[in-house]
């Protein structure tokens, strides 16, 4: 088989893929709750059933981690346990027991002319979700998209392969058990990545792609797809401490959001002062990200007060570190803070700490992030933590979704109106 | 100037209009309600006072339009007259009246924690909004745009170019009177096609583009934007007669919806018709729609029920006509009418005439529109009609907005959430 051919087989069978997931779409659209139900809770059943296959499988891909020079966090990322698998099932029964987001009215009126008009919630069809190493993603994707009525077709990174194809099959498995069509829940299951592109083309089959990785993921699919993305991004998140700020609120606040866990979006990326508190905070805080390992790079009022601090340079102020390293500044006032934040920042999660009621609603009036935090930490802006459930990301956009996606999140709605007889004048 | 440089300098003057419409917009994100009604009040009171200069604009576009080669009802559609104006103005001043979508909390919890979780509407931040002919949509856009806290560039069809200035002009002055930015309401004046090409990518200034126009517009659009679209697209509308239907009401309602005004997108083009009330139903509304003009192109078995009716070509069914066309087609029933909407139809506006509820209920479950219509005129899905006020446009598009667009659906929303210290465990 030459290129070319080998090329219109991945085609051809990504368009099949395709055509499959949009006619199972259609059937889970108009799906009862008590059904979609059911297959989590049997899928769930299910995964703890498989726990030793599912761990063989798991075992096959950690023998090739050092092949593929992952890191020792990716390799933990990747590694299954049967307390992980029992909580990725725990994770379907957490999903059936919330509210099914299709059918919901959303609002509703009668008009003047009788006219019954609902807005009501339904699935948006077919999501292609990329995302990388962890495996438990691929049973929370899928048991997110089914409870919403979408089909969803996975792609998860090679060097989970052995594991996501084990994983699904199991999900597989269940929809056919309880009747629901197995290609619900399709798995990518070439390593080609001719394959991605010749699915981010089919437009007509596949309503929403959800990206979540690294950066260059993000932009080749933001690039290449012919359909709308979900693009859940870079979390470069700021904290500024307000003159009014109790400091000592403002320094576990920041110790919290930079330190508890730095690899994740929602983590604290730079630190902005305001100058009339700068002389007390900067050496206060200082100490305790020091005690922590935490490198500093500041601007130069910063690095003069703190000793420890490195100039930092431009390129600083928009970098998501993902690590125990902090950018910093001394800014003239609120409005000064507001205006780095959103120049500079990834409208992503922003704080203030403050005393001060009028800075709190200037703040999180004029802060344009998906969210924006009043004497909190960062850490908090997620699905689970906000009550909302699991999610399938936090989406940077401002369109569709902003924020952390759910079940809601990955519907849409249409208008039912209802007549007897009615036409327009 | 050569090509090279006229190209360099449409691309620095579209960056300058995207930088200032971002910095307007971060001004009309927190402007008060208040202030937002005072300028759509007195753009609506500068329009009727500046009734004699638009008109003569407005002479000039229309001298022009041969040229152009325009049809009569383009013709029509470019004219402005003194009641027109009027209209405008009123629209500005029913703007007003809406309730602001800025600042609305649209959902709201206490966590166990005590953080104080709110989703509130914000601005997207800034439209780009193509458009052709009638000049008033001009109007129109601007005051959703700026009710709904976003400034927007405006790039109306060039037959329309003078009209568009002078209305323009007086908007501009109107937000320079009440002290809002003028580059809220920017207008692209070169006729230079360069122009929408550089604008559309500026993903860093733009948030939204709505293209409203032919096909071929759209589909460049949607091709070029670096940045999200809302595509008012075409309406394939579908009415259904079911075995149960009233026969009196169908024939009322297919009339209406096919005839009452046959050029908009949720006009009727395609009519189905259960195969056990066809030999009843097909003649009826022959009659009728043959008195007014209707073309019909049917199926064999309309075409045998109905010798008016010339066979349909596989294209017909999937064809805006926008005209007094109708293609028609007998079917074996509901499952049959749902499939072939769903395979054929727009996902715009499609009805059910029907006395049977299960019917009405699988029907408005099954097909995927973005308006389902139980025993109504398709022409009822509009924004006006919805009770919603004034409408940018009908979405296609099941992200983001579906339907009409209105201020709502021009904004986005944040999470704001309050605290008193909380750190994460």
């Amino acid at each position: 088989m030459n290129a070319n051919e080998s090329a219109a087989g991945i085609a051809s069978m990504c368009a099949d893929m395709g055509r499959r997931a949009k006619s199972a779409s259609r059937v889970l659209a108009t799906t009862s709750t008590a059904l979609k139900n059911r297959w989590l809770n049997r899928a769930a059943d299910a995964l703890t059933a498989s726990t030793d296959a599912i761990l063989a499988a798991n075992a096959v891909d950690l023998s090739h981690a050092s092949e593929l020079n992952l890191s020792e966090a990716q390799v933990d990322r990747l590694r299954l346990t049967p307390a992980r698998i029992h909580a990725a099932a725990d994770g379907q029964r957490q999903i059936a027991a919330l509210p099914d987001p299709v059918g919901r009215v959303l609002e509703g009126s009668t008009r003047p002319n009788g006219l019954e008009i609902r807005k009501i919630g339904v699935p948006l069809g077919v999501l292609f979700f990329l995302y990388e190493s962890r495996p438990n993603v691929t049973v929370d994707a899928a048991g997110l998209a089914v409870k919403s009525g979408n089909a969803i077709i996975l792609r998860g990174g090679k060097e989970a392969a052995h594991s996501n194809a084990a994983l699904h099959q199991v999900l597989e498995r269940a929809l056919d058990a309880v009747g629901l069509p197995a290609d619900a829940v399709q798995l990518v299951k070439t390593p080609d990545r001719a394959a991605v592109g010749a699915l981010l083309k089919l437009s007509e089959y596949i309503d929403l792609v959800i990206p979540r990785g690294g950066e260059s993921l993000i932009h080749r699919v933001a690039q290449e797809a012919a359909m709308p993305v979900l693009k859940h991004y870079r979390g470069v998140c700021h904290v500024f401490i307000d003159e009014s700020a109790d400091l000592e609120m403002a320094e576990r606040i920041v110790v919290n959001a930079k330190c508890q866990r730095p690899g994740v979006c929602n983590a604290m990326e730079c630190l902005l002062v305001h100058r009339d508190v700068a002389g007390v905070f900067l050496p206060q805080i200082g100490q305790s990200l020091q005690k922590r390992g935490v490198e500093i790079r500041g601007c130069a009022e910063t690095c003069r007060l703190l000793p420890q601090a490195i100039p930092a340079k431009p390129e600083d102020y928009e970098t998501e570190f993902l690590a125990l390293i902090l950018s910093a500044k001394v800014v003239d006032g609120l409005e000064a803070a507001v205006e780095h934040i959103n120049r500079h920042g990834s409208q992503h999660t922003d704080a203030i700490v403050t005393r001060d009621l009028t800075a709190a609603q200037r703040f999180t009036a004029a802060v344009d992030s998906a969210a924006v935090v009043v004497n909190a930490s960062t850490r908090f802006h997620d699905g689970h933590e906000f009550g909302m459930g699991a999610e399938i990301g936090i989406s940077t956009d401002k369109l569709h979704a902003r924020g952390p996606c759910g079940l809601q999140e990955l519907t849409s709605y249409k208008y039912v109106v209802t007549g007897s007889g009615q036409v327009r004048e």
